[in-house]
Parts: C-alpha cells; sequence; structure tokens
C-alpha cells in the first residue's frame, strides 16, 4: 500500500531551513507567515505497513532531533 | 491558519535520495518497499493562505524539478 511519512524537526530543535524562509519571506512581498518549519517528506510503496515504524527511526528520522508521523493513503487493511 | 506544503521531486526525475533509501532496506532486512521518493515538507502559520500558491512557487519548490501541494489545516475559511 501506498504511504507517506512525514519527518520534522523536534519542538526546541533549530530549523535553520525554515527561519532562512522566514525572513526571505517580507523581502518578496509576503506578510504574516510564521512559524515555518521544513521537515522531509517520504511517500512509498510498502507491503507490510507494520514496517513502517521501525524503518522511520531506523532509516528515514534521526530520533535524537526529529519526529515522524505515518499516514497510510490507501484503505487497504494494515497487516 | 496551519497550512502545509508538500514538494515531490517531478515524476520522471531522477531522486538519489530515494533511491539511496530504497536500496538501504534490504540490508536492514526490510523487503517489500518500493517507489520511494523524499521530498519537502514545509509547515507553516499563514494570515493569507490565498498566498500560499505564489509562496511555494517563488521560495519553496523550484517548478522545474519540483511539484508542489497545498493543504490547509485547519477549517478557517480562505481569504
Amino acid at each position: 500500500m501506498r504511504a507517506r511519512v512525514l519527518v520534522r524537526p523536534k519542538q526546541g530543535i533549530l530549523d535553520p531551513q525554515g527561519v532562512a524562509v522566514e525572513r526571505a519571506l517580507p523581502a518578496l512581498g509576503f506578510k504574516g507567515v510564521s512559524e515555518v518549519r521544513i521537515g522531509r517528506l517520504v511517500e512509498l510503496e510498502i507491503d507490510n505497513p507494520a514496517e513502517l515504524d521501525a524503518i522511520s527511526s531506523q532509516l528515514l528520522a534521526n530520533p535524537l532531533i526529529e519526529d515522524f508521523e505515518i499516514e497510510l493513503l490507501e484503505d487497504a487493511p494494515a497487516t
């Protein structure tokens, strides 16, 4: 089934990319944007969605500084 | 309101990060994962969600090689 893993910098961890975006926006004429956080989006096709948690913490995210969230994109039953 | 921009490599564009993850998985004991694509996840707070399309194409994504998708995370009416 199709799944998505959202990887975000943990709360309290500095996010330099987000800071850079937030600072660049006013110069482009966009006001009123705040709390920009930039993470990774991983989309994949997986036979056994039960493995996603282990895959995410071992390979996709760095649990010291990142949180991850798993979204299953099809309603096929998880095994 | 809270919004999310998903930035993905365009179909047909090489995604070296995704290839690397896909190749690493069998060595970690995970089979049955394919079509791994890695993109960026941008989450932000924005006063005027109507600006998100322009912000995404000018600053968050490179439209030559990336697609983006906007998700509004709260049900406040867009202005």
